[in-house]
């Protein structure tokens, strides 16, 4: 049975890679199974113990997700790393709670008009589906973690603004469906790191011992004042990918999630001891480089390495 | 005769334009006057009214500020628009300081190591020139501001860490000196928010009722989140350049000063109303672009543009 002070111990900031499921959302050329393998062995090595590795969606849309089940066994070797896999309908959440993934993850937009456009279903029936995921979830013996996020929670790609009390409603509704916790995701990169900050101190509030992820995306290039911002007010799960992979299918031009070894810095210069090693967390870009040589890495860790004198800082 | 409180209204953010001096240190090729007046004005039309905008060094070295005086010249035809011409030696002062320029910059290490190898002379020999530079501006009639820049404020490239009651104890003796303000540059891009935001806090504290500027470079992606962390801190001058220009002597491959389109979004965001407008602002980074097409520009409002439904919100 997974427990949740293992995979998300309270006195511990955590770091997430989403690179192999956000990060691979739109690519063109994804990895080959070898080579994902590849990536989340190496970042194991550097440190990294959370990943979120794919999502149980038709195949003939998203064949970069068909290894799927491979790829969470790589991760169900390594001692102590957890795989999280994303789920939108019932029989994804049936095929993923058979995986044995660690972590499902499920996904609720903040409003209404995003959640029939996007999902073609209102975000009362998508909270009603998460409840029915935690009940499949109790009736399952090793009990993964059921994380529900939020999207577009801090700006909607459609209607714009969004109100931080709709999206707090919506986390206690979560919470009453039976989730061990949810997510804030600023979807769309809508934010600066006022509104985040805010929005979660408000969310922690709720949550109580509960841990809340902060999915943030560098569209605008707040990604890491937002994520310092979000550690500010309590957060103490944030997720990132190497390089920042990952477009926007609603912002063109826009980078993907915040730089995941530009987080670790960020992390470990407040003074947050990640357990991540950021010059070998670097060096596996090299694998993202030559399976997607296509796609745009950015960072700023990447390019002028840590500062003189502090390489015995970071772990 | 230059009012600092013009120059510096204390119940405003003033965001200044430094690509015109700071982001052309170390380019190849440089804009042509006509080029740089044309960034100016564009930048003006935008809302801008602050620019560093050349240094009175020795031509041979710096080709790129010969044509210093023309610039002056520009911005002070333009209603309200200040320039900051950077000096480091006495004949330098003397010819900014008959330039009519508004404000003189000028530049003491944090670190004695970077003092002496930067500079050939003590820091305590850098204070005394600030004095005497505090001296001849009183002896002029239209008495420029004198700004102070504490260079490797925030990690020094040769030392590396730096004590912060350092910084505080120059910063002290500078406005001993009679400076009208002074600036803390986080010259390596060394720093994390924490940091910035408590050397701020301390600074602005001595400082009492005059401006203290901080100088960002977005060398390891923590610019904004910097830059954030600053004003919360009750900075209330901070610099910037368009597209990141410039990069650092002292850290290969790394970026330049902070994004300034990107830090327009961050103080709109805040609440801080800052007067310029992003879309206009992005529209001059084709200048850049044309002059300067090997460089490599930044930033995620160039990229991304504002978030729907915020066109509006910003002026």
């Amino acid at each position: 049975m997974t427990r949740l002070q293992d995979v998300y111990p309270d006195n511990k900031i955590i770091l997430r890679e989403v690179g192999l499921r956000d990060g691979l959302q739109l690519v063109k050329k994804f990895p080959s199974t070898a080579a994902k393998q590849r990536w989340i062995r190496d970042e194991y090595a550097a440190g990294v113990r959370h990943f979120e590795v794919g999502s149980f969606l038709p195949a003939k849309t998203f064949p970069q997700f068909t290894d799927v089940r491979e790829v969470i066994a790589t991760i169900a070797s390594l001692p102590g790393a957890y795989g999280i896999a994303l789920t939108l309908n019932e029989r994804g959440v049936n095929e993923a709670l058979a995986s044995g993934v660690a972590e499902v993850a499920t996904v609720v937009s903040a409003t209404e008009e995003h959640s029939q456009a996007n999902a073609n279903r209102s975000r009362e029936s998508a909270i009603a589906n998460v409840k029915r995921l935690c009940e499949l979830r109790d009736a399952t013996v090793h009990k993964p973690v059921v994380n529900a996020a939020i999207s577009m929670a801090l700006g909607c790609s459609i209607v714009g603004a969004v109100d931080p009390n709709e999206v707090i409603r919506i986390a206690e509704k979560l919470f009453e469906a039976g989730v061990d916790m949810v997510a804030v995701a600023d979807t769309v990169g809508y934010a600066g790191p006022k509104q985040v900050g805010e929005l979660t101190a408000a969310v922690v509030k709720i949550a109580g011992p509960k841990p809340v992820c902060i999915h943030l995306h560098d569209t605008r290039g707040m990604g890491i004042a937002n994520a310092s911002a979000a550690l500010d007010a309590g957060a103490r799960v944030l997720d990132g990918s190497l390089g920042g992979l990952g477009g926007c299918p609603f912002a063109p031009g826009a980078t993907g999630n915040v730089v995941f070894e530009d987080l670790v810095f960020l992390c470990e210069s407040k003074g947050f001891a990640t357990g991540i090693d950021i010059n070998k967390l670097v060096a596996v870009r090299s694998i993202l480089k030559s399976e997607m040589p296509d796609e745009q890495l950015y960072g700023g860790m990447a390019r002028a390495g840590l500062p003189c004198g502090t390489a015995a800082r970071v772990a």
